[in-house]
């Protein structure tokens, strides 16, 4: 990335970057918000729960957490500690690696996050399948996927994860 | 939004979401250590800086740049406080109304700003629209036009915003 003799963006590059960026901007706000009101768990606790729900141990270190969230080390330990606090999760020494620190779903925990993802689907579905039927829900992917290779060649802190899996792997069983 | 016999994601559209959430999570964090990289600033920085740049009076109130950066007041109060100390901008009370804080563009703020926006601009280029060529970009244009309509439909807290233009009206003049 120059500095030096900068090719700025087309009029209709900026309208689709203007787009993008509410997107970027509202959809995490709007999902929050469902989640918020219908199952008092922030985007974030779901996708903690969700993604913990997935593993066949229910349990994942913080510091992977600490990936799939982008937030701080320390943030996640706050937020895991409110989470705990709720009988959602437990924190317990890796017993792989006894300077780690795991989260373990609780029953609790697995039951609140199976009540909460058809909601938190129905989000996913209205705010974005909805409105793009076959042929948009393609052009979605296929953009998506060039932007994510796009990220995959630039040197970032974290790699690409695969986000949980919202409705399925918290539903089954 | 029911939780009464939920509609699960198709694969199809699970692997589509599962993009989309990637980009979600790691656009920002790209743009965000391209600019702390090459001027010092956050992406948040940078949105505020821009978008004071673009109104003619360089000027705002802390309110409004809230929702720009999707933030509390308080964390705005404390990332304007930071900014201030730095001289890129100033806090003056707002002339027609003295209950509220405006944050004023300093002349060194918008130097500042003026000169990241090449990097970010070229940021912005590399990461979205150089994979993706022209069609693409009708593509991309089209969806998140589609997604953002549906936002519109939802209870927000906030209305969708123009984002700043990057590297437009922070460079002109």
């Amino acid at each position: 990335m120059t500095t030096e003799d900068p090719v700025w963006l087309s009029s209709e590059e900026l309208r689709v970057w203007q787009a993008l960026h509410t997107v970027l901007l509202l959809l995490p706000i709007a999902l929050d918000r469902q989640l918020q009101k219908e199952s008092e768990l922030s985007l974030l606790e779901y996708y903690v729960l969700a993604g913990l729900s997935e593993k066949a141990s229910g349990t994942a270190r913080l510091s992977d957490i600490s990936f799939l969230t982008n937030a701080e080390l320390s943030r996640v330990s706050h937020l895991v500690t409110r989470m705990e606090k709720r009988g959602l999760l437990r924190r317990r020494p890796d017993p792989d690696d006894g300077r780690y620190t795991n989260a373990v779903l609780t029953g609790e925990g697995r039951d609140h996050v199976r009540k909460a993802a058809p909601g938190h689907v129905a989000a996913v579905r209205q705010l974005i399948f909805d409105g793009l039927g076959d042929d948009g829900r393609e052009e979605l992917g296929r953009t998506v996927d060039r932007i994510v290779a796009s990220l995959s060649q630039v040197d970032l802190p974290v790699t690409p994860p695969t986000p949980p899996e919202p409705g399925t792997g918290s539903a089954e069983s």
